[in-house]
């Protein structure tokens, strides 16, 4: 199994609409010193949708070069064209990306079949001189790769994993089943990380990741070591910030508790509307719970 | 906690387009045999929406009469109306089922708002003398309960679990977090049933109980004694079948197996078109690989 | 071509949860004397779902016997299974019903296939007395009936026309352009009855043919007459009441608009609530802007 | 109004992989040729999104330089991001293009409020030198603007019409009215230009306008002169022909029917797969039934 473990997708912190690299600075530092497995750069969570080419080059990048060697770096290289993927997958294998987490294309759903789907991950397969990793988000891309298609995909050498954030547990426990073993699955979500992990997935990468490191890695522990009650608790502690990160308000309010924290998050790029200030107590009231020390 | 473990939600036998009794006390008495912990009367597998109201009171009394006494009989009792349910919710308790499941009225979809759903479950709860077990079955409704709007119902006494068939994982977790603690959720599918249990839920509902109800409670109690491994490789085994009596071949599927089984299955009722033959090895070798001597 | 024209698809009034059948007659006493083709008992907007099957046969006769037989009368007799859906069908004809409006069977939605609901479609036109007329419905079944199966029904001799309330005009185009000359094509709401008409539609069946039957008759007869510029105008001016009695409100808008107008609307049955009042004033200004006196 | 009648929103041919100037050309003369009030590129026919913006820019400027004057030149330069957005509006601008239709951003869609894309169009229109068509795309984006958030924005001076691909003609009828009178609605699709027509809409950008120019226009001009009956019978023709070049084929089948009649279609961009060649029998005969000489 190449990739376990827990992996931040981290956000990209802007100053006006410029990239702010001194915050991410401060933000991979960080990083650097929590139990993560790793992290994402150019994740849903980064904004990816929203960096031009030269800005997503230039980050994966910079990532890798202000992140502690020891922590795994994917660099997420989906665009909508399979030359597009393959330059970047193979700049990103350049300035020494782990692997190559690849999102469906999907502006043209009616034309994305399995056969296209099939076809475009084998070419960049191919092209690629970094692992694979097939990355499955139906709530962004309005499609959903089935679990024959990621079965059929994880035959191919290089394509070694997937992170499925469907939140369908009925196909991540059909993938799990019908991969090879050395298939890495990853829930894609925090608030499914220890469901996942108790039928055979073997890690994560978790918007809730950024804010509550070392929660989502004792839960991954807990699980490691067999101890379901504690990762069952860990669970639920996770749901409410993980929500507010994620499905009710988005990078926005990821970006608020990443300042909340301590941690550079800033304002997403537009059209995306800042956080709204009304909600701030509850945001904190929900970090509170979880356990974070904001006193 | 007022129930706990596997229920089978059994098939309705008909001979021609008549409900097929003597075939029907085949099955129960085999059921009465189970380890099962009980059964559901008119659930979706089961036709309900299938049947009219005679033959609806009159499956409630058989069921009790011909099933061991040992066996809790759940009633799937929700009707369009608020009055058609109260009605068949008091025959139920009057012939002795133990409570109802009571699946959201649907039909009128866009009126079924969360507030007319609560005052629909409240009028039911206050009126039946049998505990209610909500039943939340978005695949066939084109309807979901929110997590919120079951916990607000679970505070009612008289309303003492849910059944969730929508398959989303974080909505149950939800669920069992913000429930009392004898408010009782149970998986609605063999196929999430091990992550249900692993995140606190007590029992199950499951089309797949009605032929393999041995593994179904070998899993339940692998988890109620701590042995995930058990229970992981278990869920595993359960995936194909289960797929096969429910979102691959539905009811005629799950009559066909029983058949194969020696259970007493049969045709469904029209328009529900009959298994078809040519798909009959295939079923027969899913059933073999998950442990079925058809020898 | 055996319907055409705008037939209104009648409200059923309750006194407590009974059907008030002097509020009805007083409804149906008015409708005789407007220039409507015909009604529709057991509509959706009939709440013909809230309905069991004694009041469902009663409601058929009683509305035949007392409306104008001048009118047509079409009566809502599908049903989930087969053999119900012949047997109201059987009765309607038996008392007096010009033909039957068969909606999809859609509990089941998985095992509802073309195969399935061709098969259904054909049974029930082989046992009906009376003419069949199609009903797509899908806002509220969760199912589509293509125009591919549409056409292909509509060859068989006693299926005469579709009541389609999809608001898909390009499905309705397609079902004009491919079925026979002599078949009937219905918008199934107020929104879409011109653009239906102009492409060659005969008819509508229209909960806002229930409020302003005479707007929704002279938009007809203005197609007929070639003068568009007029149909055009009172297409929109239909547009804010009908989405007041459909969409927006539900049938308890069109119960209280009803009331406004001086028919007898009253309430739905549970668990359908009551309109909310303090939307009163505002109902009252759309019929009012759209040309009702209600001074 | 500053917009009116049929533009073909023209497909990118490729050589290889690179856009092939020469065959674009050859296409451009004789839609110069044609009855066509203009053209469209950058749509999402001509697969923008998958191009760089660099062939977007060189694109803009390349169309216009080779198209005859008297053609309008409407440049599709909606990007995900409200900066992105402006720059290529601008430099469109600068090279000619008339006006610029601006699709709903949509990768982050739980953040694509009304509030959010309210707010974007508004920066966009500030910011554009030339008029803004707003561009509702629903298929391909997974997102719908409301005839609500449309007929707000209709109130911006340099908003000056929407091309709405829905196909919800509800949806079409209630921008036309809630719009001022000089705000132009089109046809997304030749599947529902004469009802859009009818209702009062002026125009259309129809992928089906690349391969039958002049039937599209006849239709148009029939709408005019208040020819009703030919306007429909040129809508049953178009509907085939149309749906063969998008919901059926996609882009892969409207360049194969280019390559039939004569233009330059080609093979699009991967991971779009090209047609397959066993339909193209099918494909031949629908557009001989729609009219073309293929002899």
């Amino acid at each position: 199994m190449l990739f376990t473990g827990i992996y931040a997708p981290i956000a990209t912190p802007f100053q006006g609409e410029q990239i702010d690299k001194e915050a991410l600075r401060f933000n991979l530092e960080r990083y650097s010193a929590s139990p993560l497995a790793g992290l994402v750069v150019l994740g849903s969570n980064g904004e990816f949708a929203y960096l031009d080419s030269d800005e997503k080059m230039m980050l994966v990048e910079f990532v890798r070069e202000h992140t502690d060697s020891s922590k795994r770096i994917i660099a997420g290289t989906g665009c909508e064209t399979t030359r597009a993927t393959i330059k970047l997958t193979q700049h990103a294998a350049k300035v020494g990306a782990d692997a190559a987490l690849v999102i469906t294309p999907s502006f043209y759903k009616g034309s994305m079949t399995e056969a296209a789907l099939e076809q475009f991950y084998l070419d960049v397969a191919e092209a690629s001189p970094i692992p694979i990793m097939l990355y499955n988000m139906p709530r962004n891309t309005g499609l959903n790769m089935s679990s024959g298609l990621v079965c059929r995909l994880a035959q191919h050498e290089n394509i070694v994993g997937v992170k499925d954030s469907s939140g369908n547990i009925v196909q991540i426990a059909e993938i799990i089943k019908g991969s090879p073993d050395d298939f890495a699955v990853f829930a894609g979500s925090g608030s499914f990380l220890y469901p996942t992990l108790a039928l055979g997935g073997v890690g994560g990468t978790l918007a809730v990741a950024n804010i509550f490191p070392e929660t989502c890695v004792r839960l991954y522990e807990a699980v490691q070591a067999g101890d379901h009650d504690l990762a069952k608790s860990l669970q639920h502690k996770l749901l409410a910030p993980n929500a507010a990160v994620t499905s009710r308000w988005g990078i926005a309010g990821l970006k608020a508790a990443l300042d909340l924290l301590g941690y550079r998050g800033g304002l997403p790029r537009r059209p995306m509307l800042p956080f709204d200030e009304a909600n701030l107590p509850e945001l904190r009231q929900i970090l509170i719970d979880a356990g974070a020390n904001l006193a």
